[in-house]
């Protein structure tokens, strides 16, 4: 059995949207992403399967909302690979700062920075999740060699940019213009992405 | 009035060195890295000023033993700097994933970042300790414009390679051979350290 760890203000009540998102949630902990059940989750919460896909749809979707994600990848990752692909790096960067930047955005992050960093089963949760949301979907939309291997390469960038600027905010960085750090980081985000990532040829 | 917070294990007696190291985390963690001085840990190890002098030298010093940091900047900055200017990204990106490679200095870089994501006054001790130590002291090895913010960027690739690679271990990243993520990362530090940040110039 799960338990399923309320929060102060929420309602609780099985059945309710809030009370199936807290039974995601310990669920999602308990078993990881790619182990979890939509299934799981409506015994959790004592509701039919049925409600739970109407509230909230897929797994994915359940997911995204009941840890409050401030995006979903199925909806940025091809928004962000539809424009030209010379400007891939910096419509990423922009996309990242620009969710940073809003602060209840951050605030979820940041949680989810702090709990994979603190806690093994919470950063077991957020790979299983990575692993087929956002890497998955690259790797399908890119369509190029290595695409796993870039995919990991831009998340290790973003979200250590996020730990210097946003968390331990070290300057310049931290309150550098978002124009600054596009300069800076895009050609990195590009190269990771469409550029040359295995040394065979001249570096750039 | 400062607690110490001793760990098991630990002497604790006044006047040993780690009853003074103990005393420095304490200190460290209260005001901060810029803020903390020999004389305050003294006062709360309740040993002569000279003592900790004897034991540990200067103040940064005092930081590195007490927080037992697997490395010095003030050592390693230096030589890293010292071959080929065009080689040095891939010497930081090596230098780097030899340590974290090291199980006791994993532990301890992991112990530094869980402190920063979960508690403001760690991280501001740690951005004090950054600031003066590593981004100042690169700073006037490199002798390149815009240096600081050079160094913040060398900071934010290198810590969300840890991230990635060692904390939420995504692959194909976590298993990775060295000689990947050199070839994959090392240009990224190199442009960060000695090529255009700025976006005046071509990409590359």
């Amino acid at each position: 059995v799960v338990r399923t760890g309320r929060r102060r203000g929420e309602a609780g009540a099985a059945g309710t949207r809030e009370g199936i998102a807290a039974a995601a949630r310990a669920v999602f902990a308990e078993r990881g992403f790619a182990e979890a059940t939509i299934r799981a989750v409506a015994a959790n919460a004592r509701v039919d399967p049925a409600l739970v896909h109407y509230y909230f749809g897929s797994k994915e979707q359940l997911f995204i909302a009941a840890m409050e994600l401030p995006f979903d990848p199925a909806v940025v990752l091809p928004a962000l690979l539809a424009g030209p692909r010379e400007h891939i790096g910096e419509r990423v960067v922009r996309f990242f700062l620009a969710t940073w930047d809003r602060p209840e955005a951050r605030h979820v992050l940041m949680g989810m920075m702090r709990s994979a960093v603190t806690d093994e089963r919470a950063a077991a949760m957020l790979r299983g999740f990575i692993v087929r949301e956002a890497i998955g979907r690259l790797v399908e939309l890119l369509g190029v060699p290595d695409a796993e291997l870039r995919a990991t390469l831009v998340g290790s960038q973003v979200v250590g940019l996020a730990f210097a600027r946003y968390i331990v905010r070290v300057e310049p960085l931290a309150s550098a213009e978002t124009e600054t750090v596009v300069a800076a980081v895009a050609p990195t985000i590009q190269r990771y992405l469409t550029g040359d990532v295995s040394g065979s040829s001249p570096r750039g």
